[in-house]
């Protein structure tokens, strides 16, 4: 199967020093603010990093060093062929400001690793790119407590 | 906001010794077999756990004891509303056999938890409902390596 059969969209898990770097906005289909990770679709033609580069510079308004492929996810098999390509970097660089569409307002924080650690594991956070991205990045030891 | 407003599934990640049970099942969208967790959906007026029961002993034939529930995953907020409630078990009892509707082809596999965690941190394994599952047992430390 190739790429072009597939919706693909990516996201990046973002360290700087002891934080992670978290999205809040308003979705949709659950009529609520929720908490996520920057990230978006890949436009035709674009690379998966320079597609997660892009959307790290609009939504989170940094730019980042190297990325690390971690993997893809299959958010919902059942009803979608959508594949989410997961990007880890702890260098961050440059605060240069968000550059977003009309259409979206979204609020940049940085959470300690062990906070968002901890409302994964409380169920606070739910958003399945989010949690699968930092849950494998702790698995895989990408990251110290 | 209530039940009624959302899609609600239910999966579980059940233990026997030191393995996982899986499922192997055709999934139309990626056109391909896939391996996830047993699960599905949740009938009108039906509680949780009981769906999270039915669905195990009809997919996975197993009877299992207490179910201990870990947490609601929202797999894709994007574009659906659905929201997947996820259980832990390692109390599996009676092997009765599955009961599949006339559609479903299952194949269920044991697993040893250390090779699935493998899988997961290989990205072999993809399906974002068993990955966050086991990734969140793990973190937890509902289980041991």
């Amino acid at each position: 199967m190739t790429n072009q059969d597939r919706e693909e969209s990516v996201i990046v898990l973002a360290q700087i020093e002891n934080t992670f770097i978290l999205i809040n906005q308003y979705r949709e289909p659950l009529h609520m603010n929720i908490t996520q990770l920057p990230g978006g679709g890949v436009e035709e033609g674009e690379k998966l990093e320079d597609a997660a580069r892009r959307e790290f510079r609009e939504e989170a308004g940094f730019c980042c060093g190297k990325l690390h492929y971690i993997g893809e996810l299959w958010p919902a098999p059942w009803m979608s062929n959508e594949v989410t390509h997961v990007f880890f970097t702890n260098e961050v660089s440059e605060q240069l400001g968000q550059r977003l569409e009309a259409h979206e307002t979204i609020e940049v924080s940085f959470l300690p690793v062990n906070d968002c650690i901890e409302r994964i594991q409380k169920n606070i956070y739910k958003d399945a790119e989010l949690c699968y991205a930092v849950l494998l990045a702790q698995s895989k030891e990408l990251f110290s407590l």
